[in-house]
């Protein structure tokens, strides 16, 4: 299940480590308007849209770039000119959502808890309900900037009963965390080919539901970003506007394969929950303390507080795992100094266990005897 | 030279055929804040800017997406607000940039010739003397629509001379036909990884007067296109705002090297053009014409005018020569039917040479005496 053994184990929020299968789905050359690569095309946005149980509703309309691009082209395109978005904010995803928000000259409004506080439905009950100007509410699944779950069912609930449209920014959980579109009622969902579902990164994609996304036309301030431009002509004949990232797909067709054979979202979704239990569990043995309650943490990214003792460097820490193969991600925390060590991708409970030995033999070379944080 | 027999060659404008090495180098992961990557994108970046003779003057700032996405950041980094741009058209890809300057409410105007004849510097100098409103001037430097070359150096001389400043897309042309900072004034030029240069689609590039860029903050209406920001977080750390596609760059850094191996622009446009003179003088011998006379016609890419012979249905000679094994691509001229054949990618004389072996078969097949057009 690893990666060979030349190149570092990526336990990062993404780009992530993928299977060999799914790199060498990138080894033969497709023509972006030949037939081939248009049913692959087709293939890849029905398996999509049915993972989000959507196939009634809602389309998949892919786009080139990173999650960002998409995250920034659903808001372009969904909200109206005229509209007024209210962000959610728990962390860097939600923050940029508003600077997107004000990019496009949208009026926006976020409300705010703390980076290790979950997302508030009665708050956002409160601000529907004194603010009738809001036509969407926009929420980040897992806000990777600290690993949290924010509570999508509550949130989603509080939403419709208001009459508002949801739009959710699932980049980091779709494929592992359940999302579905009867039970949860959502405008559009935006996620990318390169987190849970292990794909390699270029490739990202909305799912939105038909009728809305029919009824934006106009809106976007973008040629390339417009979902509704790039679905219609899409329809018109299976083929993308501008060019196709072919070999990123052709990798994305492979990975959702491989999704499939491993149990869809439940099985993933285990696999990503023990590589969790199994990090967490191991790190708290040598002393490490997580930012997030149990209850709270999403099995997507952990996020540690920065050891007190002196011999501790983050940067020395880094490059000695790097060294030994494993690499690991900075803190994004505004709140408190800390690092992050990811769950996902083509990894196990095996290659957790060994990043464990390595983060343990690692700080007994730096002379660090216990990863325990201040007070 | 070829591709794996099971694969057909693609005779497109791109995605194109690329070499069995350029895809090997997308078998291993990258992580994207990591050194090793950090590192291969800084080589990119250095090599793009001195193919293009720029280091004194120009830096290059790579972007996720395709060739659009890249003009579409240009254009709206580079044109402030109050500006106004004038676009030199002959087909899809000029209007392509209106469409751009319109969505992004930019003032524009057009300068149009037909699509078998190329720009008018004559004209562009009436036009920006009449018209001191204009600050930029955008070209497209070979135009697959119809394949024409444009002539880039008179119309960069003419809007220096008049004090404006030049944006090019050369996205078909980069890397096969020379283009220089210290003998061509321009602005910025965009192009791509996936065509002259042989890289895989997801990645794009343009290369900006690093004054002009400073200078352009807050002009972009798209947080995802804006290349001021893009460039000014890069040069931070050196690593991208928003997830690379990891992969489809380290296929680029291969490219670039057998780029180099081939000798550079020299040699690819060599190649290229040999591609074409074998292409053109094969075709017309089947009785074939091509849309532009010989001095016009850029190695890029060759415009068929659509034979006479009621035998001949294009849908039908493209599926046998696909069956072949050779993608071709439909017209997209709107003054008359035309089918077009790439002279670039992965190929050289044996392929061209197999691909016009392969449209006789096939003319032969459908009881198609001669290739000649309508009048």
């Amino acid at each position: 299940m690893s990666a060979a053994p030349s190149e570092p184990l990526l336990l990062t929020p993404g780009p992530l480590t993928t299977s060999r299968t799914v790199r060498e789905a990138m080894l033969r050359d497709w023509g972006s308007r030949d037939r081939d690569f248009v049913a692959l095309n087709a293939a890849v946005r029905r398996r999509l849209t049915a993972l989000a149980g959507a196939e009634a509703s809602h389309v998949t309309v892919p786009l080139q770039g990173s999650g960002t691009f998409v995250v920034e082209a659903m808001l372009g395109t969904l909200v109206p000119r005229e509209g007024k978005l209210l962000v959610l904010v728990n962390g860097a995803y939600g923050e940029r959502m508003l600077k997107i928000a004000a990019c496009h000259g949208r009026a926006s409004v976020a409300l705010r808890t703390p980076e290790d506080v979950p997302n508030d439905p009665d708050a956002l009950d409160r601000a529907l309900a004194a603010d009738p100007a809001v036509t969407h509410v926009a929420v980040v699944h897992c806000e990777t900037t600290s690993g949290i779950l924010n509570p999508l069912p509550a949130i989603a609930a509080v939403t419709a009963r208001h009459g508002r449209r949801l739009l959710i920014d699932a980049m980091s959980a779709f494929g592992a965390l359940p999302l579905d579109a009867r039970e949860i009622r959502f405008e559009a969902v935006a996620a990318s080919a390169n987190k849970c579902l292990e794909g390699v990164p270029g490739v990202a994609f909305a799912i939105v539901e038909r009728e809305a996304l029919l009824a934006a036309a106009g809106n976007s301030p973008s040629l390339s970003l417009d979902l509704h431009d790039q679905y219609l002509a899409m329809e018109k004949n299976g083929q993308w506007r501008f060019t196709p990232p072919t070999h990123v797909l052709a990798a994305f067709q492979r990975a959702l394969n491989e999704h499939e054979a491993e149990g869809g979202v439940e099985g993933r979704g285990r696999r990503y929950r023990e590589n969790c239990r199994i990090l967490v569990e191991g790190m708290r043995a040598l002393g490490f303390a997580t930012l997030l309650p149990d209850d709270l943490q999403a099995p997507i990214i952990v996020t540690f507080r920065m050891p007190a003792d002196p011999a501790f460097r983050f940067e020395e820490f880094y490059d000695r795992l790097r060294r030994r193969g494993f690499v690991i991600y900075p803190g994004k925390l505004t709140v408190a100094p800390s690092f992050r060590i990811g769950c996902i991708g083509r990894i196990g409970a095996a290659e957790m266990r060994r990043a464990l030995a390595a983060v343990a033999e690692t700080m007994k070379e730096m002379g660090v005897a216990s990863g325990r944080p201040a007070d």
